[in-house]
């Protein structure tokens, strides 16, 4: 029936997606989650998890200050969204299994937090009491935990089951962090020496243990050291010692420890999905099997599996599912078993490259003047590797002329030189490569076949780019109007840009951004990871920090600007260095000192800073910071680098 | 014949400890041989370079100036004993294999430029013109080279393997590296904008090149990053691709390649070693063998097998000799075929644990005592787990006694009483355990059975050191003398190192703990490559850079102390942060220097200080350093800890 058939394509497109929801399967419920798995909701949902956390640019401490009414508008507008698909979501599982997942027990938490949140907030608000939004800190958990976060969720779940492994590495870092430092105070504390900024040299505890903290990020050193090191050659080899044990050893072995764990997980992992598939996929056979009159095993008849490959996939062609069917029934019987039904998922991912070599347009226009001997021979000399390697020159004599002083009109005429020759050698292709070949939409996404297309794509879209963009800054410059500083700046970056395809000549660098591009995806679920992580420190960092450093733009003459606004930052090197641009005054400004601080380098500049305008204790902020996002966080995306590399290189 | 069994157990020895030279078999050069695989020459040669190594302290830059007829002296007494060692080898080996093996030229190399360069720099001295002992340089060759640095050559070997991997991906870093700077130049030179201190930012394109090649190793983040930020926002983009890009990716992938061919060439080493290894076992299985009257394979009968052990490990005890031979006799038939001869060699490395259950001495010196039911409950007690813990509260409370003020008379007394307490722990556990277990020399060596006899035996060491230091040092006091600061030193180190004994409590840290010191010996090596790379660059730097930068003690009030005695560091970063000690005034500033370096952080305001007093191409010695040492040495280093941990825990 069509009901069975719909359930079947279900199965099969889950098992090709690596869906794992137990939906229900009445045919009610069948038909909700047809809906649920289509694309609009999906990209809705995930538009408004997007403004969502966006709202964070238009809050008090805002980038763009908006009337907390019309966000918080918004917010409820978002929330609704966010209920509405939770409640589409329940009616297509089982009752019992909604409750029990802990993903939709977070998402209802989240969502009536928030509510509460926003009612406290506006009521103290009214009352002219101090309000904080500290549900804006539950945010991101909307993405990790909706049922398309599934990259993420596994990135979170690689993490948390490399934690305890971690954290007695880290006890006994610390450890060894404790006695390093109870060490220094005994050896150096008496010794009456100095700083460079004339404070006594390692007689508080406390202050000790941050230092030779900072000493296992590198940060600070060999500042550290100068005083001991300036009163003795000897007390070199302490700082020495701890450096080998604490930042080479100890810092190898949180990265070995991440990465055993993270290749054990992902073992597992694969396990997992490979048996989920099979699971989905016999469930699916169990739909649409037949016992043949002959008995024997049941068996999927060819005119069955046609119906459900149309209905998982509508745009296949004819040719494309034949093929796969061939592949399935290999003794051509008009049926196939359950292993052989079971495979169907993997043989719909696999892509199938229709490589037909159809003559170019212009043969076929124009047969006489394309297979001319003078025609063939052009042909002949733009496939030839000379024209390669003179393109090359040609690219390299520009990186000089851009180099060189644009004000200079001979400089500012070459520009035209060269992008005429680009244009000429993006035409003289076109003239002996299929054009379809470029611009299909199936060859553009198959980043696998080749890397030659994409960089060939890349280069036409960035050499017409830059075209238009000379074009514009030229009649703008010469129509005596006022040239846009911005267009200038993109001219550059093109021009830059165009360089670039000089690495794809080169086979062996090809190897390398091929691997590149292929674990590209990966990375960026790493980047939705460190986003979320980041969203949840700049909540925290805005409430605990706004406001306490202030940045003066370069032409204000105002005296505070040596201090960024703050008195208690006189004197200090944050103010020193004119870090006041580094504040957690707007989500913008968090984000980027979060940065700041994942590069680690100065970090304890910056925490100083902030702990001078507030407490000492703001330290365990960026410390804690340093062990979530360094020790955790980038040891994994090495990891998975790492794992990634050894795979594809 | 005596000489059959001679070569025989030469082979068998050199199959057990991995040796891998092809000698002649005359016996003339067997006995040769033998003696060159003594203990005595080899461990006088390694003391001779270690002495030649040493010779750079006492030569001109020097830390003890000595007259250079002394040095020259010494260094030619070292080249003769190099000298006589290498013609030892040479009647070792056929003279054919010697001249053709590389180590043998390279060492006859070294040995002949060396007495060049001290014949052309006596010359040079003695007409008082400036001459340079450019052949100090060479040095380390000779560690490298000689039979015994075969450990030093793998990993040298491993470097050689990884480099032209890591030449590709280096050459993409650096195309990327001159893209971006080309970038910047375009994109922020013309703004008019300035560095903190007050100069053009980003207007020279190798400026850049430098700037951005730093912030890649993070040096100098954010500060490279802030005028731009200052001036707007929207440049924060263009660094955080930078550094996502070359921090992150390339940085990454540069390991990636580093460990990829690491595991891929460390296969291969384990694969040639197992073969070298059979093939030795199978000569010295040709020596040996004896037809057997009833035909069939050769066999070696018992007798000469016994013959071959004694001769290869003299003191093998009977008891060990009959197990390895039952092993490899299985059926009892009193010879064995070549299979089970081969096996021999790894035989002999396992090491046999005799564990004897003897009863203790106080049993059989006094039964009646010993086995009394106070004296037993005493064991049981001792044996309790909460003895354990009932001890690690009292390192607990003595780890913040020792933190607390030691001037306090009540704290100074408190410290006999730890003593005590951590002496009737010591004495205590002699009544249980056999107290030869503890001290014997096999297991004293014997790391693999158990971490816990080795920090039983580090508890003792350290509570009886600092029993003696505690008592001399209240002995001085008492007696009104001056207390030495040295003495006080040793009394605090020594308190602090009594609390690591706390880890072994704790059965997860042991386990870590275990892992490092298996993986102990193997980071010696890099210890040595570590030592060599840097004597190198020590003895360029020292001639580059020697006396330009001058240390001023603490007390002198010489005005020249603010810029290190140079002029030209005046407003230097340099100077400002009091960096004059790390120079390259002798080589063991350079190696501290070169610590420094190799930690990364501030290379930059080091490097551009020495580039301020000679010229601005000093930074590429500093840059060569940078790649040779922490994106190479430091990368195999981090593989090498990974790939051990990963087989070991
Ligand atoms: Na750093």
């Amino acid at each position: 029936s069509k009901e069975d058939f719909d359930l079947a394509a279900i199965y099969v497109s889950d098992a090709q997606y690596n869906r794992n929801i137990y939906f229900d399967t009445s045919p009610q419920a069948v038909r909700l989650y047809l809906r649920y798995n289509h694309w609009i909701p999906k990209v809705l949902l995930l538009f408004f998890i997007v403004v969502d956390l966006s709202l964070a640019i238009f809050e008090e401490p805002a980038v763009f200050l908006v009337p907390s009414l019309y966000t918080m508008l918004v917010e409820l507008l978002c929330l609704l969204v966010f209920t509405l698909r939770l409640v589409h979501y329940a009616k297509v599982i089982p009752r019992d299994k909604f409750w029990k997942d802990p993903k939709n027990i977070c998402i209802i938490v989240v969502l009536v937090l928030t509510l509460v949140d926003m009612i406290i907030y506006e009521a103290l608000i009214a009352t002219d009491c101090y309000a904080v939004r500290w549900s804006r800190v539950l945010r991101p958990l909307l993405l990790v935990n909706v049922t398309e976060g599934r990259q993420l969720r596994r990135a979170f779940r690689s993490i948390r089951n490399a934690l305890p492994q971690i954290f007695y590495v880290f006890l006994l870092f610390m450890f060894s962090l404790l006695i390093f430092s109870l060490m220094a105070l005994k050896l150096l504390g008496k010794r009456g020496l100095k700083t460079l900024d004339g404070a006594p040299y390692f007689t508080n505890y406390l202050e000790i243990v941050f230092d030779l903290y900072v000493l296992v990020t590198t940060a600070n050193s060999p500042d550290v050291m100068m005083p001991a090191y300036n009163s003795s050659f000897f007390f070199a080899i302490f700082f020495i010692l701890y450096i080998l044990i604490n930042t080479y050893i100890f810092m190898s072995v949180f990265l070995a420890v991440v990465y055993n764990n993270y290749k054990k997980y992902l073992k597992e992992e694969v396990r997992q999905l490979v048996r989920a598939k099979r699971h989905k996929m016999v469930r699916a056979f169990a739909v649409l099997q037949e016992q043949r009159a002959e008995g024997g095993e049941p068996v999927v008849k060819q005119a069955n599996w046609n119906q459900i490959v149309k209905l998982v996939q509508p745009d296949i062609s004819n040719a494309h599912r034949e093929l796969l069917w061939s592949v399935s029934d290999d003794n051509n019987q008009g049926f196939i078993g359950k292993l052989a039904f079971v495979q169907l998922a993997d043989l719909l991912n696999i892509e199938v490259i229709t490589l037909k070599s159809r003559p170019h347009p212009l043969q076929s226009a124009c047969p006489a003047l394309y297979l001319s001997a003078p025609s063939r021979l052009l042909c002949r000399l733009i496939q030839h590797r000379a024209f390669v390697i003179v393109y090359d020159l040609i690219i390299l004599v520009n990186a000089v002329f851009i180099g060189l002083d644009e004000a200079n009109p001979l400089i500012a005429y070459s520009e035209w030189v060269f992008l005429a020759l680009y244009l000429l050698e993006i035409l003289l292709k076109l003239y002996v490569f299929e054009p379809r070949a470029f611009f299909s939409r199936h060859s553009f996404w198959n980043c696998l076949s080749s890397s030659q297309i994409i960089s060939t794509r890349f280069d036409t879209i960035i050499v017409v780019s830059a075209l238009i963009a000379t074009i514009v800054n030229s009649a703008m410059t010469s129509s005596g109007n006022y040239t846009s500083r911005q267009i200038l700046d993109i001219v550059f970056i093109l021009r830059v840009l165009r360089l670039i395809r000089v690495v794809d000549s080169i086979q062996r660098f090809r190897a390398i951004i091929n691997t590149l591009i292929r674990i590209g995806p990966a990375i960026l679920t790493f980047g939705q990871l460190i986003i979320v992580v980041y969203y949840i420190f700049a909540m925290v960092g805005m409430e605990l920090f706004k406001g306490k450093v202030k940045f003066y733009e370069d032409d204000s003459s105002d005296p505070a600007k040596a201090y960024c606004g703050n008195p208690l930052l006189k004197g200090t090197a944050f103010a020193q260095l004119n870090y006041c641009k580094n504040n957690f005054n707007n989500v913008v400004s968090s984000y980027i000192l979060l940065l700041e601080l994942t590069v680690v380098n100065q970090w304890h500049v910056l925490s100083s800073g902030f702990a001078a305008v507030t407490h000492i204790s703001a330290r365990l902020f960026f410390i804690l910071f340093h062990i979530m996002v360094v020790i955790v966080i980038i040891n994994i995306f090495v990891a998975f680098v790492l794992e990634a590399f050894f795979v594809e290189y």
